[in-house]
C-alpha cells in the first residue's frame, strides 16, 4: 500500500488525486492532506480518508476546522509554510502529491525531496523558477519527479525510460485554449469568464487563462526542459484542438510515439501514483471509432505571445523564468478581477521581463527576489496602465 | 558492425532493406542475398554489397547471375530451398531479415531460429500458419523475432517491453485500402489494376490485394496474437485512411500509445535493423503542422468479410489459419489473372475453410498438407465457379 500525502487537497488536481484513491481501494493510504482555506472540504476528506496529518494555511481556518471536525477524529494539524514542509517530510510518506498553486509549491517540494519522497509533481512553478536546483536536489537525493501534468505524463509515457540522448523532438500538444479561433481584434474584448468556460480540461480559474493565453504551454515548456533533459530548439509545441494526443516524443530514427487519452487529468494523477504499475481504475476509455477527427496547427506567436515569451525566459535562464513567472501570475489576477484586458496579460510580463537583471545561476534567496521584485513592478505597471 | 542476410533481396521489403543498409554506411554488412528469378537486380546488389553467399530459386537464374557477374567477384552461391536454408543459418549472420514472400518463408525462418538468429520478419504467413511453432522455438532458442511490417512494429514500439499483462487491449490501424470508400454494388466491378493503385504504403501485388479486401489486416491480427501473446478479443482493428497512427496500444489504465509516422516502410525495416537503438537515418519526417487531420473508422465487415474470417480461422486455431492462407493465395493469384472478381476472393476462401477438418496444435508437415489440401480445393472451386 503506498502511503500518499496530498498539498493542495481542496484544489482541481488534489480533488481529483482522491478520486483516483477512492477508484483503487486498497491501493493507497492517504497519510497527510493539506488545503489553502477550503475547512469545509478539507473536514470532509479528513473524515473520509483518516489522515494522521493535516494542515491549512490560517490560523482561522484551522479554528474551523477543528470546530468541525469535533468531537470526532481529529489529526496532528499545521499551519502555514511550516505546515506544508510538516507534511511533506512525514516519515510515514512515500509519495508526496504537489498540488498547490503558485510559486509556493517550491518550498514543500524541496523539502520533501530532501527527505527521500518521490514527488508527484502538479505544481508548475516548481520547475519553471527552479529547476535547476531542484533537477540537482533530485538526482542527489536519489527521488523521482513523477509528471502529474498530462503533457509531461505523456512525454514520460512515451519516452519509458529512454534517455534524452535518443530524443530528436519533443512535441507539447496545447489545446489552443478558448480563444485559438478569434482574430487580434476580437481578442481585444474578451473577459475572463468567456476564458473560464475552457472545452477541454477540468482545471483550476489561474490555469485556465494561462491556457487562454498560451503562457500555459510557455511554463510547460520551460518544465519539459528540466524534466527532460533536452534544450529549447528541441521542444515543439503544436495546437491540437481535441486534446486526445496528450504530447508526443520524436526519437532520432524519426519514428513518433505519442501518449492519447479522453481529456480526463485522473489518467495521469493516476500513473504518477502507481507509477511503474498500470492499473485498472475508473477512467473513461478512448475509443478511437468515436472520434470526430484529430487537427494540428502551428501556435500563433502574433495573437498570443506569451508563448514566445516563455521561449525567451526559459532561453535567458537565471532569474527569467521566475520573473516571467511572477509577473505572469499578477497580471491573470489582475484580468480575473477585472482589472486589466486580456491582451495586456502577455503586455504585463514583457515590461517586466526587459527591466530585469538577470543572475545566472541564482539559488533560492534570489529566485524568492526575483520573484519579489517581479510582483512588484508588474503591480506599479499595472496601476500606471490604469491611469 | 551488425552482419545480415537478407532473404528476399529483390522484393519491396528487401529492396528498401537495402536503402536502410545505404543511409547507415558503417553499420551493417550484408553477408547473405537471396532472390526468386530477379538475377539482374541481384547481379547489382552483389556488385554494391559484396555478400559471401547468395542465393537463387532455379538453376537457370543461378546460370544467368552467375553470366552477369563474371568476371568479377563471385560469392558462394546456392540455389531453391536449401540454398535459403544455407543463407538462413550463415555462421557470419546476427540477423536473418526474412522478406520472401508466401508459405515458403516459414522453412528458413525455423531454420534461422535453430541457428540462434534473430529474425527481422516481413514475411505474413511464417506467424500466420506457424505461430505456436515459431514462438516455442524463438523462446526456446533465445532468439529474437522482429516485426518489420509497420503495424507490429508500432504495437512492438508502443509496448517497449510491458508484458501483455499490462495491456487491454491492442489496436491495429488499417488504411481500408483502395476500395474503401466503395459500395457493395461497386466493389463488383473492381480490378487488379484499380486495387494496385494503393494510396499509402510502397508493397508488392500480393499484399496491395490482400489490404484492399481486408485480408492483409486479418492475417496481421493473427500474427499480433503470436507476436504479442494477447487474445483476440483483445485485437480490434479500426481503418485510419491516412495512415499516420501506425498502430496503438490501450494498457490497462486506458492510457493509449500510438507510434506515428509517414507511412515509409523503411522505417520499420531500420528499427528492426538497429534495435535496441535508434539511429538518424534517411526516413523522411513526420510534420503535425503539415498533417490534414486524422480520421477513425470501423472496418465494414460486411462490404469486407475476410477479416470475419482471418478472426474465425485465428480462434479456431490449429491448420485453419494455413488453410485461410493458403486459399487466399489462390483466391488472389486468380484475381491477379483476371479469373475470378474481387468479391469471389473471400467466397473462395469461405468455402474452403468450411469444407476443412482441423487439426489442432498441427506439426509443419500437417500445417504443409493442410495448405496442400486447402490449393488444391480453392483451385478446384475457382474452376467451379467458372462453368
Amino acid at each position: 500500500m503506498k502511503r500518499i500525502v496530498i498539498l493542495g487537497s481542496t484544489g482541481s488536481i488534489g480533488r481529483q488525486t482522491l478520486d483516483v484513491v477512492r477508484s483503487l481501494p486498497g491501493k493507497f493510504k492517504i497519510v497527510g492532506l493539506a488545503a489553502g482555506s477550503n475547512w469545509r472540504l478539507l473536514a470532509g476528506q479528513i473524515k473520509e480518508f483518516g489522515p494522521l496529518a493535516a494542515a491549512m494555511s490560517g490560523e482561522e481556518e484551522l479554528a474551523s476546522l477543528k470546530t468541525e471536525l469535533a468531537p470526532g477524529y481529529i489529526p496532528d494539524l499545521y499551519r502555514g509554510r511550516e505546515g506544508l514542509e510538516t507534511l511533506a517530510t512525514m516519515p510515514e510518506a512515500d509519495l508526496v502529491v504537489v498540488s498547490v498553486t503558485g510559486a509556493a509549491g517550491i518550498f514543500p517540494t524541496i523539502a520533501a525531496i530532501c527527505a527521500g519522497k518521490d514527488i508527484a509533481l502538479a505544481n508548475k512553478e516548481t520547475l519553471v523558477v527552479a529547476g535547476h536546483l531542484v533537477m540537482d536536489l533530485s538526482a542527489r537525493y536519489k527521488t523521482g519527479i513523477l509528471p502529474v501534468d498530462s503533457e509531461h505524463s505523456a512525454v514520460w509515457q512515451c519516452l519509458h525510460g529512454l534517455g534524452s540522448d535518443q530524443v530528436e523532438k519533443i512535441i507539447l500538444t496545447a489545446s489552443g485554449g478558448p480563444f485559438h479561433q478569434l482574430s487580434l481584434k476580437e481578442l481585444e474584448g474578451v473577459t475572463a469568464d468567456m476564458a473560464l468556460r475552457h472545452p477541454n480540461w477540468n482545471m483550476g480559474n489561474k490555469v485556465t487563462i494561462d491556457s487562454a493565453t498560451l503562457m500555459n504551454k510557455g511554463l510547460e515548456v520551460i518544465e519539459a526542459k528540466w524534466l527532460f533533459g533536452v534544450n529549447y530548439s528541441k521542444i515543439e509545441v503544436v495546437v491540437h484542438p481535441q486534446s486526445i494526443i496528450h504530447s508526443a516524443v520524436e526519437f532520432l530514427d524519426g519514428s513518433v510515439i505519442a501518449q492519447m487519452g479522453l481529456p480526463d487529468m485522473r489518467l495521469p494523477i493516476q500513473y504518477a501514483l502507481t507509477y511503474p504499475d498500470r492499473l485498472s481504475g475508473a477512467v473513461p476509455r478512448l475509443k478511437f471509432t468515436d472520434l470526430q477527427g484529430l487537427t494540428f496547427e502551428p501556435p500563433d506567436l502574433e495573437r498570443f505571445p506569451s508563448l514566445s515569451l516563455a521561449y525567451e525566459a526559459g532561453r535567458a535562464g537565471g532569474t527569467m523564468p521566475a520573473v516571467l513567472n511572477a509577473a505572469n501570475e499578477v497580471a491573470v489576477a489582475s484580468f480575473l478581477g477585472g482589472t486589466i484586458s486580456f491582451k495586456n496579460i502577455p503586455y504585463i510580463v514583457e515590461c517586466v521581463m526587459e527591466k530585469h537583471e538577470l543572475l545566472s545561476n541564482p539559488g533560492l534567496e534570489e529566485i524568492m527576489a526575483a520573484d519579489y521584485w517581479a510582483r512588484d513592478l508588474a503591480k506599479k505597471q499595472i496601476e500606471k496602465s490604469l491611469i
